[in-house]
């Protein structure tokens, strides 16, 4: 019997597996949006077992798979309780795999074991113990640490996601010893821009004024700080920023009433909804014009509601399974943002990413509404994102950005994970286009004579466009 | 020719035949959620012909049906006029549903004929009469009376929905003489929620005391005779409750605030939109810590807009055909009241149904954010619902489902219907499961060699997971 | 090698193709909404060139391949910038031409070129020359004027859209010199409720007022001088009325708001939200029962965001690829705009079209809440229109209509376009509405035995359906 993850894996027809064998798989990755963790890339790091790898490492860990693992019914004491050692907790994850066929973890699960681990077999419990040896074993040599699996999957560049008041200390340590891999950092200001909590927005404006080397007392003082770090960064490699957003921001205001808003904040009062408003309009236009003046690319991440289910989130944190799809509007407020930009004449190039399915035609037709002609694809519609990256949500990605805008211009794929064996999800990608193309072309949608042009198609969405658009 | 509705329908690779007959076919059905009338049920009602079982009673009938004669031009007069007599209201339908082809009444329409009537025809102009008298005189049978009709698709436990006030008087009926079908009430405390109109308000709370033997002069009174009826509907072996709603509501609110509210309506006098989204908000948590309390299910049917149509309700009144799809916000109003019930420990195993097919994935990954690891499942995404329980509705439930929490764990399908003979409903559910699924394995998405893992899901959403998680 | 655009384009089953060619390919086309210009159809224009009929006459062109070119790193300069040559931009198209693959102007190009020119190559930098001089030359002779390139698509109506305040110079005179297609206006009277911008308000207001012969200082006589105008276009054939909207509107308001409201404005001050949507509403319902009594079919284009690019609003003006998909809500206020029209008696045939895909359902369903059974169809959802108006959005108006409503009773395709060459859409449309049924015979989903009744309903939708609904 062949094996599940085979070489045809979601190929369905001959001109997919052709597009895929000969002008996809072999193609480098530039990974531009991740949330790689710099010190374990600097430090080289060696991973325990498969479940530190995997699913639990301290307060941080898949939180995809906790999600599956809580809906299968397994207790937290598991998952982030930390009441169980490793091989208890992956056993736990061994019993839920099975009861995710459908989901992209059964996918994602068996890609990561064919494709970094080798192995073949199937995870469910009678496998479990096993693939947990087999996984730890391998974790123990040389060429299972962190910049070795960077490696194996022909990664060129991976661009990190770092705070503005971070010091870089590990992206200067990988500056010094280089591994063949250039680890950028990528700049995103949400903590500057999140004063929903002056509490902690204050003790977050602190530590950014040490990075800056000044006192932030105003907002103008703010920009100066973030200024700074942002020269520093620049001088860093640093080519993107990043906004995670629940929607766009962009509220009348005037500088005094930012000013206002922000002392306020640092007084540690709450504002109302209109003050904060306009906060967040200003920010974010700032920034964006920074970005322009930085000819950084910048990244708008828009539609999630964080961080819902306050008890879990008081026991572990952020960023632990408990946020959603949020269903705010987009249209008005994000053409306002871009249209203000577009008069300035300080427009970066864009790219536009979202959460819920129903805003990819908003966002696409947004994005082409501010095209120039400057450079190709300067508007750009993000791959499918957290729970969009799985086949429907690439598909869709794919077909509403196709119908809407030019396939042809797309930057393509990205990991946005903190794992370091999720390269896999650039094959998993690269598979679904040429099985998206390869049917059009078999359909008779797109013409057979024209297999140059769609070949060559393919390479650009899986590496060429990302290397011109950025410019690393 | 072989027959429309064939062994094979809607079943279109070799794995989908073989799930669908070997694992789904034969199981039995729980039909959690349905609007069948007690009344009808333990009476052993026996039609007086297909225009009554299928179009119109009274008051009543198939506004599913309506709808598509009124789009295809039929006259009122034929509907819910009454001034026509059965046959012709019957013809009028023989006309349209050649006119409903790709509509899931063509389909229904079939089903029904071939599983309740053993008819093979496709019903038009030409075959109408034929139709009329062989349905009329098989309904004239001791086999087709309604609880005949109930055993001959082997359904287990049928759920009605009930109001608080009812006395379920005809559920103790059916106790007294069980014809094999447990029939269980299941509570819908809509009208003691609708304080949008304070006459019809009032008259209702008048009622609702009367049954739970106290006098309600406070909104304190009105939880004391929702416990008290909630109780009485616990003996009579309820399990579940039931919301229907255009969206979530959790304003915040003091105690004062919602017995202010209370008593203005009760007064006669209309809320404000503030003042109506406290109670609300108060009336929906304090149900939700009940139904934790109770044990049972709580589910919530959001996204309907109901009576938009003025002159056609002061005519017939409400579920006539003239409801809608809404289009409200759901997502953050929705977590916070899952938030509280959370926070509070007091939150019941939840089922969430949407109208709008663009809320799926809100809604889905709103339910996934408060699974707590105490029970598989916990928190259900449900079928496709009304406009939704159709075949491309059903395919982006399941789709939806699958990729964004764990299709495996799904409780099913349910009938939703007053008719005695949708329960081919559940056929056509599993045939498209198996299909969706079958789909999968010729394809390579879900490993050929697993096929015992894959049958046990079909078999596992067909019945077992509902079995379980109702525990009737 | 057969050619792209082939026999079989786009029919991927048996029955698919013999639908299409024995039941749709004949029909002749009702374009019952479009933007030719009438002096355009009138003078029956001799085009320079491609460029002029395909990418940039003047002020206007088509603003769809302008927005692929600025995405494709186009200069403006080419496009609406005047700054070189015919040749040049047509070139710059040429070179855009092979980047489009997947989006629907790859299609619309080649079927173009195909059906109106006879050429089968397709259009790249390689190509460019030939295609060029061959079009031009063509474009030279008499067959390919304005009135002959209607003529050979079979056309027997063409619909107009008019400002209330056209005199109709040029239909008089296509009535005095008839060339074998009827050409009606329709009735746009979105200027006459565009009071935003209160300058150009008064500015059209003054120029209404003139051509109904009347000043108009208060709303009443704004309602009579579109009265005026009304039975003039009645007397000249129109049909139709069609607004296009952001999202309904159905405010209460009193006749002395609107009356303060519009004295308001025509002084030359803005209104506030309020003010405004009262306008609104009072306007949209005054026309829509004025379409009753007309006998007219009304029109709504809902779910577009205009003018969102202001710098290049400034430069080159309105409808020149800068609006986009809106994401308003659509469901309260449009229910309450029918019911009331319901209530009163005085709802006219109606068509809804939307512009963001996740607004089908809603509207389909709102749409089939107010069949009164006086006519079949009388409540129609419209064919995928602008953005949607290519293969997905095609696919899923017809599958969403289908499911939620009667797809036999559609009236249609239609052009809505301002090119005298966009006819191939209606062949495009009907090829894609074979291919769904067709698929759908095959996958025994509707009954093959029925092919006759399924006929039928192709050639309704692609004509008979129009025929009889519009009554021209």
């Amino acid at each position: 019997m062949t094996s599940f993850i085979n070489k045809d894996f979601m190929l369905s027809s001959k001109t997919a597996r052709e597009l895929y064998h000969e002008h996809a798989e072999g193609k480098p990755i530039i990974d531009y949006h991740c949330h790689l963790v710099p010190q374990q890339i600097a430090e080289n790091i060696q991973f325990r077992d498969i479940t530190q790898l995997w699913l639990v490492d301290g307060h941080y860990g898949d939180h995809y798979k906790w999600r599956a693992m809580r809906g299968n019914g397994v207790s937290e004491d598991y998952i982030t309780g930390g009441k169980h050692d490793s091989w208890e907790t992956f056993q736990k994850w061994a019993e839920t795999v099975p009861y995710t066929m459908r989901n992209p973890l059964y996918h994602w699960t068996h890609l990561e074991l064919s494709r970094v681990f080798g192995i073949d077999k199937l995870l469910s419990p009678a496998t479990a113990r096993d693939i947990y040896e087999e996984c730890n074993a391998k974790l123990a040599t040389e060429e299972f640490r962190g910049q070795a699996l960077i490696r194996k999957f022909g990664v060129e560049v991976v661009c990190t996601t770092d705070d503005p008041a971070d010091d870089l200390r590990y992206h200067k340590a990988i500056l010094d010893k280089p591994f063949g891999t250039k680890i950028l950092p990528a700049w995103r200001p949400d903590k500057a821009m999140a004063i929903e909590n002056p509490e902690a927005y204050i003790a977050y404006i602190e530590k950014l004024g040490e990075a800056a080397g000044m006192e932030i007392r105003s907002y103008a003082d703010l920009r100066e700080a973030l200024a700074r770090r942002r020269a520093f960064f620049a001088s860093m490699g640093c080519k993107l920023s990043d906004h995670g957003l629940d929607t766009f921001h962009s509220a009348l205001y005037t500088e005094s009433e930012v000013e206002k808003a922000f002392k306020k904040v640092l007084k540690g009062k709450y504002l109302d909804h209109d003050e904060a408003e306009k906060f967040r309009s200003a920010f974010l236009h700032d920034e964006a014009v920074a970005d322009a003046e930085s000819g950084w690319v910048q990244q708008f991440h828009v539609g999630a509601i964080r961080s819902n289910n306050t008890a879990m989130f008081n026991s572990v944190g952020p960023d632990t399974g408990y946020d959603a799809i949020h269903d705010l509007p987009m249209a008005e407020a994000g053409h306002r943002f871009f249209d203000r930009l577009t008069l300035e004449g300080r427009l970066a190039k864009t790219i536009l990413y979202c959460l819920n399915p129903k805003d990819n035609e908003t966002l696409i037709t947004m994005a082409y509404t501010f095209n120039d002609g400057t450079c190709p694809g300067k508007m750009q519609f993000g791959s499918g994102w957290w729970f969009l990256d799985q086949e429907s949500g690439m598909r869709k990605q794919i077909n509403d950005l196709s119908v809407l805008g030019l396939l042809s211009r797309f930057v393509g794929m990205l990991t946005d994970s903190r794992s370091f064996i999720s390269y896999p999800r650039h094959e998993y990608f690269r598979r679904i286009l040429c099985d998206v193309i390869g049917a059009d072309v078999e359909a008779g949608k797109l013409p057979a004579s024209e297999m140059e042009r769609i070949a060559q198609m393919v390479e650009d969405i899986s590496y060429n466009n990302a290397k011109a658009y950025f410019e690393f």
